[in-house]
């Protein structure tokens, strides 16, 4: 189970209601951000989901408009009483910022560490698999997909056949061959077939790439930029290296995501909803992200 | 003429109503912010003032929750238009801080330069004049007080009766002595008493001092911290270099002020209605501030 919630998405300046990019996700107990605007602090204090538990910032580029919260939030990150490390990632140029920052917020009760992405780079955090890509920006730029694999269905009736003890069974689901009255048990022999788990992505701020609808293949949602709705704005896009809604919804649909939420809008764009139908024309299931949108996804593999 | 907005009022971290500190200025279609807490250019949107007049801005000290806006507010006013000088002045430090400012924001299409003053120093800003006072903070910290002189009131009977042409009478207004038919005419002749300008005083984060009173005497309105309410948080106070309520109506009472308007209150303080007392049976005339609480100051003495 993954929560989400887009504290913000705004792109370039805030408008009053719309505050600057952000993603939080909630796995296991532990929070996670994608983007560190200004006001990304507030909206997760107005969330109440708690700053104790933020161990890991990812960062898809280094505008302002993506990295500004991050000083106030470390600080608040510190006043909730956390001690233990938090990591930020982001590409090339992240130990510049975070010298920045450093500046602004030099006191912290925790330990910060960073490390700079190449696109390509993947991580694992605590049974969370992040997977990254270079995506085209004005600046070095990652769009983010995070993976949170299920495992194969375990089938008692086979283990009990074979008079397995229960307390073996773990280990089995585990992917672990085992030992049992001489003979080597191999997981195959009890696990069915395998499961899709949770995925997530992350696209912003970029042009449409070849690689992006096979990056975000199969997601159950997609987080992507939509920083101008007319189709007339489609030279403003090409310019500044951002997403007309039609093209966000173009990659929702040839990646066959499940979902698609439009995100990081130009502050030109005051009514989101008046170009809603650019999108939906090209991908039905597309909606209009807001500030403090949350869902809850959950393993869906039909064979549960 | 001198407007006031109050654009955050929060210290440390934010509440989802009550951002970080803030208070902006405007003087002759100039606008002057005081510190620049994270959400300040969201609070700015707010009021529709507008960014491209923001020209100077005044940072009391270096703590994030004055400072974390800057990056994002630089940038908006660089998206407004302006191409003019912004200059910052703040305590010692502040190049530090600049620095890191720049690693977050680091294009600009203004020049912006800053200036590190130490207690005691003043500027005078269009017709502004800015003094300051070093307060007792765990770091650098000043006070600053803005004054806009008024001109001695000009008696027209007295010029008229000289024989006076009117082209005259504004360089005498400005102080000057001018030659009228072979003789010598000094403004004293035709100006009357000093009149009282407008005085405003922005005093956080700080313990109250032996010399704020005298620093803050006569003005307007005195904007003071307020971090507790609580006389039983008076050992916080004493640890944090901050001020209770009541210590604030002290000073504003010391001072003989005309209006105490208290802000930089703590996370802690949820209900600031609640202890609103402990000031005024000190100092009646003390309201509470609050985000994008706003007035207007004019010349009031009594000779005009």
């Amino acid at each position: 189970m993954l929560d989400l919630c887009l504290l913000g998405t705004g792109g370039m300046s805030p408008l009053p209601k719309r505050w600057l990019s952000s993603l939080l996700v909630r796995f296991q107990g532990r929070l996670m951000l994608l983007d560190c605007g200004e006001g990304t602090q507030i909206s997760l204090k107005m969330i109440g989901w708690g700053f104790k538990e933020i161990s890991t910032i990812l960062l898809t580029h280094l505008h302002a408009d993506h990295v500004a919260g991050l000083p106030g939030l470390l600080l608040t990150i510190g006043n909730s009483g956390r001690t233990d490390w938090v990591t930020l990632y982001g590409p090339q140029g992240l130990s510049r910022v975070v010298d920045g920052v450093r500046a602004i917020a030099p006191h912290l009760p925790f330990p910060l560490e960073w490390m700079e992405l190449t696109g390509g780079d993947g991580l694992t955090l605590d049974g969370l698999e992040v997977s990254t890509l270079a995506v085209d920006h004005a600046v070095p730029c990652l769009a983010y997909a995070l993976h949170v694999p299920r495992g194969r269905r375990f089938n008692p009736e086979r283990a009990r056949a074979l008079g397995l003890p229960v307390a073996l069974w773990s280990r089995l689901q585990a992917g672990e061959a085992v030992e049992w009255q001489g003979r080597r048990v191999q997981p195959d022999e009890v696990l069915g077939e395998a499961r899709k788990g949770i995925k997530v992505c992350y696209a912003t701020d970029t042009r449409p790439t070849p690689e992006l609808p096979g990056f975000v293949h199969g997601a159950d949602l997609l987080v992507c930029e939509g920083m101008y709705g007319s189709p007339d704005d489609l030279p403003k896009a090409l310019g500044n290296k951002h997403m007309l809604f039609s093209e966000a919804a173009g990659i929702a649909e040839a990646g066959r995501v499940g979902e698609l939420w439009l995100t990081h809008y130009s502050p030109s764009l005051t009514d989101p909803e008046e170009w809603l139908e650019e999108a939906t024309r090209v991908f039905p299931n597309t909606r209009l992200g807001y500030d403090r949108m949350t869902t809850t996804l959950t393993f869906t593999d039909s064979s549960e």
